[in-house]
């Protein structure tokens, strides 16, 4: 995922005590990955290399155009910086699907009331069930989380996402430059392997909530979705409407918990 | 920019000592905002709503639709979560830019070689020239931008943009939940009060600085670009061929020169 130092001889620190060094560098890659449904391009996202594939199917999943693993012949990655998508046949393009990328914008996957709306047409609400993740096994993801991020701790400029189940365990954790595409990776792992809906898992990303993340969450079925940093008031009120557990500032042995209080097993209040 | 509390009955705080309680919570708002030219719908973007005719005239520059003031006859935010924009009198929407929306992704304004490419067709490298910054200026930036950063001391969701001059004298600051939202509403500021090209300025971010913070920071003329947090290899790559000076992990007394390190005096090497 990293390159080391792309030109190390013009990388120039300056250090703590005030000297001048020159200092190879290992920085986050991000490149353009257009992503294609046989010869249809549908979407390039900035992205960095690695588990393209997941990334691409991740995406079809958010976006409501596949919804079982079966639903896609093939995937392939084997052309740089591109994915290429197979529909199994008779799987159609959604016209209304495909239309709303004419609207995208480059901070927002699906924006709008009105896409709010059409989002809960394409994906309702999480069900409600008897799933429970008690304190200690919350508190103990973060650790989890950082101690498979590489990454991060060497450039400070990559985000990692993770599936867990309800006991603790990690299934996926993936890394990218955008926190959407790391998401997008960890579920898309989880479609290719069969294992939607997630219905009995938790989605932990090293950032933000924002309302994309919440959406993505949905679309794959996660009930509890835990965040080391803060949502945003779209994504409180987003996760309230669709019957998910939202989680923020998990800085143990600290946290906040935005809806739905009933999945976690608390102490007495 | 925020409301204290969406409702804060249902917000739970674990505190560092394991006791639970009832908590208001200032959280970011993240609100889509539709940006049109006339009647047609250009783009929609999630921002922390206001400065939204800043962030609708700074997006617009970024895209190469306008380049100077005059262009723009009105920039009208009066109804909400919307910004209508009338070009002057024969200012023409290029179909090149407008095109390009099409494949507008989530995490990304302007994607891909050919479009590396086309960026430097819309907006040439910067023009040598020689100004400089010196460090102890560079130095004390940081601490300007986080006393006029409100926001996110309390809410740590929130992105900062700031545009100073070589003298190291605040222009403008912008606060938004979009990284790319807080640059746009601070070059876009600028360019409404007919400051464009700002090409005795530095801009600094208050996070990452991606690819796309330098093309926006070279739509608007801008030589030095400042970040509090790592660069990507594409960011790199683009401020060498625009003759950009890229800062990284500004955080006194330590930070990284990334490119074109002749513009800031440093002591010997």
């Amino acid at each position: 995922m990293k390159e080391s130092g792309i030109d190390s001889q013009k990388i120039i620190r300056r250090k703590r005590d005030g000297e001048l060094e020159y200092q190879p560098d290992d920085l986050t890659i991000e490149e353009p990955l257009e992503i294609r449904i046989g010869r249809k391009a549908l979407a390039t996202t900035m992205r960095t290399p690695g588990h393209d594939e997941e990334l691409a199917a991740g995406f079809l999943v958010s976006e409501a155009i596949v919804r079982k693993r079966e639903e896609i012949a093939k995937i392939s990655a084997s052309r740089r910086n591109m994915v290429i998508v197979n529909l199994a046949a008779g799987v159609k393009l959604k016209l209304n699907s495909a239309r709303r990328f004419g609207t995208i914008s480059s901070s927002c996957g699906i924006c709008g009331k009105e896409s709010i709306e059409a989002i809960h047409q394409n994906f309702p609400a999480i069900r409600s069930s008897n799933i429970r993740i008690d304190i200690d096994t919350l508190l103990s993801l973060p650790a989890v989380l950082r101690k498979h991020q590489g990454d991060f701790a060497r450039t400070g400029g990559i985000h990692a996402a993770a599936v867990f189940d309800l006991g603790g365990d990690l299934k996926v954790v993936r890394e990218d430059i955008g926190r959407h595409n790391a998401v997008d990776k960890a579920i898309g792992r989880s479609f290719l392997d069969g294992l939607l809906p997630l219905d009995q898992h938790l989605l932990l990303v090293s950032g933000r909530a924002s309302f994309e993340i919440m959406q993505k969450a949905l679309a794959a079925g996660i009930p509890i979705v835990a965040a080391v940093s803060a949502p945003s008031t779209l994504a409180v009120s987003f996760a309230r409407e669709s019957n998910q557990t939202l989680i923020g500032f998990l800085r143990p042995p600290s946290f906040n918990i935005y809806s739905h209080i009933e999945r976690v097993i608390l102490g007495s209040l």
